[in-house]
């Protein structure tokens, strides 16, 4: 048993509501705060003085000058197992190239696919493993890792089997999803059922056996998945208990509708939801998930994040980081910047990156500061929590903690 | 004498146009570069091999691995010599306070000319220094410092010894700026035209005395000052030998107008700018700096940035780190930021945080990897340029150089 402390400030995000808008008046910020922990939970927080009264025969991790603590980040959403670079996309659409013209000079999701499927499993794993260290020192301590760019049954093992044997090597837990409804490979032209089909009668089986992932996501899109192929492939995976998630509404409405049909525990992107898909999210259990590093990745509109919180839903911030959209990969940077353009609060901002992000990925013991909770979180050095996304992302953490241990 | 190489590719920026729109397709890369430089200056750019056969007798400093070169970066537009911080006044607007709830709460610009004025001159030097380190981290090696937030001939001579004294600390150079015309001193209420009639009589004989700077800026806008009390103020200016520069059409239009009329050496911000005044710019010595940072600060339109390079301007960007609407500081992923929105080839924001960037200060001699430039240069750990932009911050040098010595 251990008591971490004291912390200048101590934000705990405990007893705060899953929905809706909040005020930065209702956080609870513990002064000269402290945390009690035993095998990587949390005992107790509390003000530190008293915790040492409280826990005589607990050893004392003093910690020195400025420190505010808040829960360790949870990225829900990032494609980080990957091969190759898209950095000459990036330049043809700054340059004003079309898709197409990038895709006929070898670029797209397609060329992520061909250096994803030409990577071994051990240098998917040493990508995931590079990339998953980044986000720790923006101290984020759960990232959630995509499949989707092997688009076949033997390719897509390739990846989720990457990331399973990354979270044995990254000292943040990762949580992994399976995507293999991306994009329709090109040796299915045209035949989406078909290529779902194939999915769920040869890759579905392994992943239970294997016990690779609980998740699956679709890309539902004019140019990917439409609504009528992905509601019996989502279907299927509820039978064998996966959670869904959904690419939704990312360039044209129709996604999160799905999503909410079928319980889906998130609908991720929403840049293009109108009012009617804010309200029909806010009325559901499916969390919405905004995803800034796509809207700078790509210099288009942002999640209606404002009115999805003043509509009551409950609303993620995640990276999305990847190869094609999203390349930055700093969810501290991306969520301080949605904060200006969409005017969220920094509870909104704080709550999204924790506990709601938690939530989108239904787990239930990360995220907030609390008995019971894992000991994750990160320390900034400074005297005021507002900082943190003040600073846009100048200011990174000083320690991170997974489990009560210090792993940066 | 020395030789620095090899670098995978060096990029030397020199023979590009000061103005208009740039291809990618136009960027000069040396693969396997060098550098020859002696007491600090540029001797030869070119191929690596080359260079050690045509200058035997020189000391070579090998470089191990990939390593992209480029010219140090320069920040023509910053206000990091301030006191205090309002990352209160940051929540407070994104929870959708107005500016008057933010003044009553003891916030706004008001707050910062306190805090600076509290502060001593050596404090005010200590967090120069800071802020040039950390953008000396980013590759920056020129940074342009304003005064602004002392509002009195005590104070403002005060920031702008404080920025002399730090030129003499920091590894980069810092090039000042007056910008007493930043806002009207609460006891002017109202007389503008009396206060900066003061600065003129008082300030200015002091700065010309002391040599404290060769540049003078101020914020045209119906908050602070309008186009008839600032002509007479630029005149009176230029008289004495100032550069001019100006704080121009960033919520609402004029102020470019009188930048073009003094023949300012640039104008700053042009978020409001419309087509006439891209065009006025266009056919101008004025350089047109966007600076993203207070966009991505305060969560507004960018610059239009194609429109001024497609009219012909000369672009720069800078970052406009100040404690109110630009907190962030990190120029290298606003200008790629600025790209995603705004359609921008990597020649362009290349050329706008370096050579554009030191014409918009009229530094002759910085900015390029030419013969008789001074040798200063950032190093990034890629074997592709493209990487810079398409990471948008996350890649950051592995080396900087100023005057031929590593300083980072």
């Amino acid at each position: 048993m251990k008591i971490i402390g004291p912390f200048t400030q101590l934000l705990p995000l405990s007893q705060m509501p899953l929905k809706g808008a909040l005020k930065d008046e209702d956080l609870v910020i513990i002064d000269h705060g402290g945390i009690v922990s035993e095998n990587g939970k949390i005992l107790k927080v509390g003000e530190f003085n008293q915790l040492k009264n409280e826990f005589p025969d607990a050893q004392v991790e003093q910690i020195q000058g400025n420190a505010v603590a808040i829960p360790g980040l949870i990225d829900s959403h990032t494609h980080i197992c990957f091969g190759g670079t898209r950095a000459k996309d990036f330049a043809m659409r700054n340059a004003g190239k079309s898709y197409l013209d990038i895709a006929r000079e070898g670029g797209g999701i397609w060329s992520t696919v061909l250096n994803t499927r030409k990577a071994t499993q051990e240098e998917l794993v040493q990508g995931i493993v590079e990339r998953a260290n980044y986000l720790l020192s923006l101290g984020i301590t759960t990232v959630e890792v995509k499949s989707g760019y092997g688009l076949s049954v033997a390719e897509e093992l390739k990846m989720l089997r990457a990331i399973k044997e990354a979270n044995n090597l990254t000292k943040q837990k990762l949580i992994t999803t399976c995507l293999a409804a991306h994009t329709l490979p090109k040796d299915f032209e045209g035949n989406h059922a078909q290529y779902l089909k194939l999915i769920e009668n040869e890759l579905f089986p392994v992943l239970v056996e294997e016990n690779l992932t609980q998740r699956m996501d679709a890309f539902i899109e004019e140019e990917a998945f439409d609504e009528k192929v992905t509601l019996p492939y989502f279907e299927k995976g509820k039978e064998l208990g996966f959670q869904i998630t959904v690419h939704a509404d990312q360039f044209s409405t129709g996604g999160s509708e799905v999503a909410v049909k079928v319980g889906a525990v998130s609908a991720d992107h929403l840049e293009a939801s109108t009012q009617k898909e804010v309200e029909m999210l806010a009325n559901s259990a499916t969390v919405a998930t905004a995803l800034p590093g796509a809207t700078l990745g790509l210099g288009c509109a942002f999640t209606p994040a404002r009115a999805l919180l003043d509509a009551g839903a409950c609303l993620a911030i995640a990276s999305d980081w990847n190869p094609g959209s999203g390349p930055q990969g700093n969810l501290l940077s991306q969520a301080s910047i949605l904060a200006t353009f969409q005017k969220l609060s920094n509870a909104e901002v704080l709550a999204g990156i924790t506990f709601r992000a938690a939530h989108a990925l239904r787990e239930q013991n990360i995220g907030k500061l609390a008995e019971g909770f894992e000991a994750n979180f990160a320390m900034f050095e400074t005297d005021n929590y507002q900082e943190i996304t003040y600073q846009q992302g100048r200011l990174m953490p000083s320690a991170v903690f997974v489990k009560g241990e210090i792993v940066f």
